[in-house]
C-alpha cells in the first residue's frame, strides 16, 4: 500500500492529506438545516450534515490529493450514525480514488490488536463467508503497550497488503511528558522509533515501509533526528497550519529524494472559509474555499522542500 | 461513579469484573445457527450471535457481580453492525443494574480526544437536543499522548459523574518495552502513575478517585509498588486466569480496608464451558457454566484477600 501512496505523491507533486475530522461547528448553517430538516435534531441528522459536508469537500479536492485522514472520534462522538457516516465518508473516498488514512489511534494486545487489525484493513469470516468491517488502507496505531499491540497490525498489513503509521512523537503540546523522557540519555520517542523500523523491515514496499509513524510538525528538530533513524519509515505529520507547524520547519522531515513525509492538515482545509484569507469565498462555497486552501499549501510545502 | 461502583462491590462482596469479549469461536453453535438463519451469515447475523450469547451470560451471572467490562474491539470487528451490538449489550448491562466499564484504550489530543469522551461517557448537544452516542460509566484510556489526551476524559467525568481507568502497566509480556523503561532509575509507568494520581485529585468519590488505573495481575511486584504510590487509585486488573495471574497475586493490589482493586476476567467467565473444569456442563448451559466460574472467581479473590 505504501507503493501506492508514494505513487500518487510522486504523480500529483503533493505530499499532503486532507483530515476530515468535522466539528459540527464547521459544517455551514444550510447543510444542517437540511440534514435536521430530513432526520430532525438527531445523531441521524448530525451525521448526515457531516457526511454531505464531508462529500462537497471531497468532490472539490479530490483531484488535488493522495489521500484522506478521518479522524475516528469525530464521527464515534455520534454514536453509531456517527459511525456509519465514517465508514460511508471512507467508501466515498474510495470510489474517488483516494487513499484513505484511518486516523483511530487503536492498540491493545494480541487477539484484541489483532481485532481491531482485522475491523479496519483487513477481513472477518463469518461462516463461510468474508467481510471487512470497515475498509482504510491505512490506520494510525498507539504503541503504549509495546510488540504485542503492534506486530498483529503489521500480520494484516502483511497478508492485505495495508499500512499503519505509529505515533512516535505527537504534535501536542504536553507530547512530552511521557514520549520525551530519558531512558539512558534517550528520549522515550527514539526507542519507539526504533521499534519501528524493526517493525517495518518484516513488511516492505519497495523503498519503504508499509509501517510508517507520527512525528508532529511542531517539533521539527525532533523530526530532522527521527528522519535520520528512520531512513525508509513514511512520516505522517500532523500540526502543519491550525496547530502552529510552518512549511520551513517541514523541511526536515523529507528524505534526499524529496519523499519521506506526507503533511496532514485538517481544519485549515475543511474549514477554510471561516478563516479570514478565504473569508472571501463565503459559507455558500465553502467547498470552493478548501479547494484553494489545498493548492495554497501544496505550493507552501513543495515550495519549501524544493527550496531546501 | 467510582462511589457506586465501590457500593456495589461491598454489597456482593464481589470485587470482580466481567469481560465481555466475545470470539465468534466462543459462541455455541446453536446460537450461531439460529442467527445465521436469521440474518444469512453477515455482519449482522455474527453481530445478532454475540448479543444473543451475551445476554444468555449476562442473565446468568448479573446478581453476582457489580460490573462488566465489554472490550470494544471484539465488536468493531464486525464493523457497524458488531457496535451496534456493543452499544446494545451496554444498554442491557444498564437495565440489569451493572456498571459498564467500556474497554475502549482510546486516547488523542485536545479536541479529539474530548469528542471520545463525549462519544462514550458524555452527551453531545445536536441542534437543541442532547444525545448519547454511547453510554458507558467508566471507560479504559492510553495515557502515550500526556495530559492533554487525559483532561478532556477528566473534564467530562468531572460535568457528567462518571469515571476512567488509564493504563499504567498493561498484563501483557512486551508491556516492558516501553512501559518498564528506566527514567533516572524510575520506571515509565510510574511516572504515568504519578500523573494518574495528579490527574485524579481533580476528580475525587468519597475516598478513591473517579480516575483509575489499569495495573495487570501478571505483574505483582509492580502492582505492590503501585498501590503504595496511587493510595487513591482504584485498579483494574486484567490478567486474572486465562492470562496466567493467580488470586495469591492479587492481594499486593488491595489496600487495607479491603478495597481499592477490581479484578476482570473475560475468556475464563464468558467461555468457561470450553475448560475442563466445567466441561460437564455442557455447550448447550454455557451460562451455567459461566455462573459457575463466577463464583469460584469470587471465593478464590476473596479468599486470598481475606487469608492475608
Amino acid at each position: 500500500m505504501i507503493n501506492t501512496l508514494i505513487e500518487k505523491i510522486v504523480t500529483l507533486n503533493a505530499p499532503v492529506v486532507v483530515g476530515l475530522d468535522p466539528m459540527l461547528s464547521y459544517v455551514p448553517k444550510q447543510i444542517q438545516q437540511a440534514a435536521f430538516e430530513e432526520y430532525g435534531e438527531t445523531l441521524e441528522g448530525a451525521a448526515e450534515a457531516v457526511w454531505q459536508y464531508n462529500k462537497a469537500i471531497v468532490d472539490a479536492v479530490y483531484d488535488l490529493i493522495p489521500a484522506v485522514k478521518p479522524q475516528i472520534a469525530m464521527y464515534e462522538q455520534f454514536g453509531i450514525p456517527g459511525l456509519t457516516a465514517f465508514a460511508k465518508t471512507c467508501e466515498y473516498c474510495k470510489s474517488k480514488g483516494l487513499i484513505v488514512i484511518g486516523d483511530i489511534k487503536r492498540g491493545d494486545i494480541g487477539s484484541t490488536s489483532s481485532a481491531y487489525a482485522v475491523g479496519h484493513i483487513g477481513t472477518i469470516q463469518v461462516g463461510s463467508k468474508t467481510y471487512s468491517g470497515f475498509r482504510e488502507d491505512f490506520v494510525t496505531v498507539n504503541p503504549y503497550l509495546g510488540s504485542d499491540g503492534v506486530k498483529p497490525f503489521v500480520e494484516v498489513c502483511k497478508k492485505e497488503n495495508k499500512g499503519i503509521f505509529v505515533l512516535v512523537k505527537t504534535s501536542n503540546p504536553s507530547s512530552g511528558e511521557f514520549q520525551d523522557q530519558l531512558v539512558d540519555g534517550t528520549p522515550l520517542y527514539e526507542l519507539v522509533a526504533r521499534k519501528v523500523v524493526e517493525w517495518g523491515e518484516e513488511c516492505m514496499g519497495n523503498t519503504y515501509s508499509n509501517v510508517g509513524c507520527v512525528v508532529g510538525a511542531t517539533y521539527p528538530e525532533m523530526g530532522k533526528v527521527l528522519r535520520k533513524l528512520m531512513p525508509k519509515t513514511y512520516i505522517l505529520v500532523p500540526g502543519y497550519g491550525a496547530q502552529g507547524g510552518k512549511a520551513e520547519d517541514l523541511v526536515p522531515y523529507f528524505n534526499a529524494d524529496g519523499l519521506g513525509a506526507i503533511v496532514n492538515s485538517s481544519r485549515g482545509i475543511i474549514a477554510a472559509y471561516q478563516q479570514e484569507r478565504y473569508a472571501s469565498f463565503g459559507e455558500g462555497n465553502f467547498a470552493d474555499a478548501s479547494r484553494q486552501a489545498v493548492k495554497d499549501m501544496i505550493a507552501d510545502i513543495t515550495g519549501a522542500v524544493a527550496g531546501q
